[in-house]
């Protein structure tokens, strides 16, 4: 079987063909712009291509609820181009009326690939963080991703400040929110150079503490068998072990599992699908 | 069908007979002693009645995992005479061998029972909250309970502190976590008098605030349909409208969904089945 995916993100649309086996043949990427040339650009890769599903996962926030008429229609984003965009119905209009498709936002996608091929392989739950210029979450519970109301947003949760930590935050909704306080875009704020340039060690203890309690915050409501934190942030060395550290001193063993006490490397991971997560998320999500 | 249903709590255990519509036909209160008095108890008030299955819901944390050997016993506690008591075992023991059981968190259970007949009937999700000496949490999603790693503690999450709070926090694992700010417990300590004895407004704008990040990092990693407040904090009049007014404030607008900006009243509720939530939820596990 051919299945094509897209990962959908505000910076390029990364398109692929691949099968159900989780291998991609060919991808590309493309830059994002405004709907119509990135569309375009798209459809141009599909063409003429055999392809007998579709799965996108795209940045959010989505309608995901099939349900809802407007299922696969970005809703309010800052990316003012893009606010109320069909992105399904649109793509859906250049292909067979009958072939099947699936949309759900690009962390959800990742969770989901991360479960079936990744570093939450036969697991039923897992939660995906990736920590970038914003933080964005998915996760997966019972095997089955979860969406509710709308989907998890869980990079702006609330989290405690660091006690040496006083800056105001860089999200424009709630400040100090953990986005606010621990995404790329805030650590450049906080220490006026981006992130590959910092070196200095507190700046790193500092995002370790605020990661680490978003393990812990992901731990004490999902309960998920698997933390996974990937994103530009998590490629500086050392830090997601700088994470597990603090992750065990914070929650001070308050959940007597082995999976957390004692085996704390293989319960908070790295993306073992590295920067594929996303389009092999995407794949996922139509099998 | 004669249902019977244990809520097994720190301080009392409630034990009922109801029916699958969730009626409730008598009911018993019973002192949580240690195991052999507490079960002693239960046990006679079960004598002699006809029942055809039986939910338990426990004070955790306790095994909710039916594949594993030890499911229904409750776990590590400082309730040390609870510590790895079976509790599904013993009570088991008295009954029929082919009788039908279910175990699940309390909070679970009350969770649940809501989904089913209390506040979010008809739902597919919500996450239940109990604010009283501490913080216990349960959450569905997708009409399933979360269980996953163990089952959800959200009473323990992170969130920021209210710039005017200088309390260290009473959780003996963490200090200054959810719990350790917003329970019964912390709020005597912080203010040296009971909960209902405290009348001075910034104290319950405090609570308030703590209690609305609870809301909205419900909101944000669950995805609830509705979010409940229950317990014995609860009782205080206008507390639940004080969570939703600083819940609007600090989540200002980041979900637009109408549930949670237009109709936030009908979002974050009381629990519909009052009291009776944790009885009626551990009859319901067993449907």
């Amino acid at each position: 079987m051919n299945i094509g995916a897209i990962e959908a993100g505000g910076t390029k649309f990364v398109c692929g063909i691949g099968n159900e086996h989780g291998e991609i043949f060919e991808k590309i990427s493309i830059p994002t712009r405004n709907p119509v040339e990135t569309i375009k650009d798209v459809i141009a890769f599909f063409d003429g291509k055999e392809i007998d599903r579709m799965g996108i996962g795209s940045f959010g926030p989505i309608q995901v609820n099939r349900d809802q008429s407007d299922y696969g229609t970005i809703l309010e984003t800052p990316k003012t181009a893009w606010k109320y965009f069909p992105l399904l119905q649109t793509i859906k209009s250049y292909f067979p009326k009958d072939m099947p498709f699936e949309v759900d936002t690009d962390v959800n996608a990742a969770a989901f690939g991360e479960l079936k091929w990744g570093a939450a392989k036969g697991l039923d739950s897992c939660v995906y963080f990736t920590v970038g210029t914003g933080i964005g979450a998915g996760a997966v519970i019972d095997g089955k991703i979860v969406h509710g109301l709308l989907h998890p947003e869980a990079g702006h949760m609330f989290v405690k400040r660091h006690p040496k930590d006083d800056f105001v935050g860089s999200c424009p909704y709630h400040g100090d929110c953990l986005e606010g306080l621990a995404a790329g875009t805030s650590m450049k704020e906080r220490w006026g150079k981006a992130g590959v340039d910092i070196h200095n060690e507190e700046a790193w203890e500092m995002e370790a503490y605020y990661l680490a309690q978003t393990a812990i915050n992901a731990l004490l409501t999902y309960s998920p068998e698997k933390i996974i934190f990937g994103g530009g942030v998590l490629n500086h060395p050392g830090l997601i072990e700088k994470v597990r550290e603090q992750f065990s001193k914070l929650l001070n063993g308050y959940i007597k599992k082995d999976e957390v006490i004692k085996n704390v490397e293989n319960y908070i991971v790295l993306p073992g699908l590295g920067s594929e997560a996303g389009l092999k998320g995407s794949l996922a999500l139509v099998l």
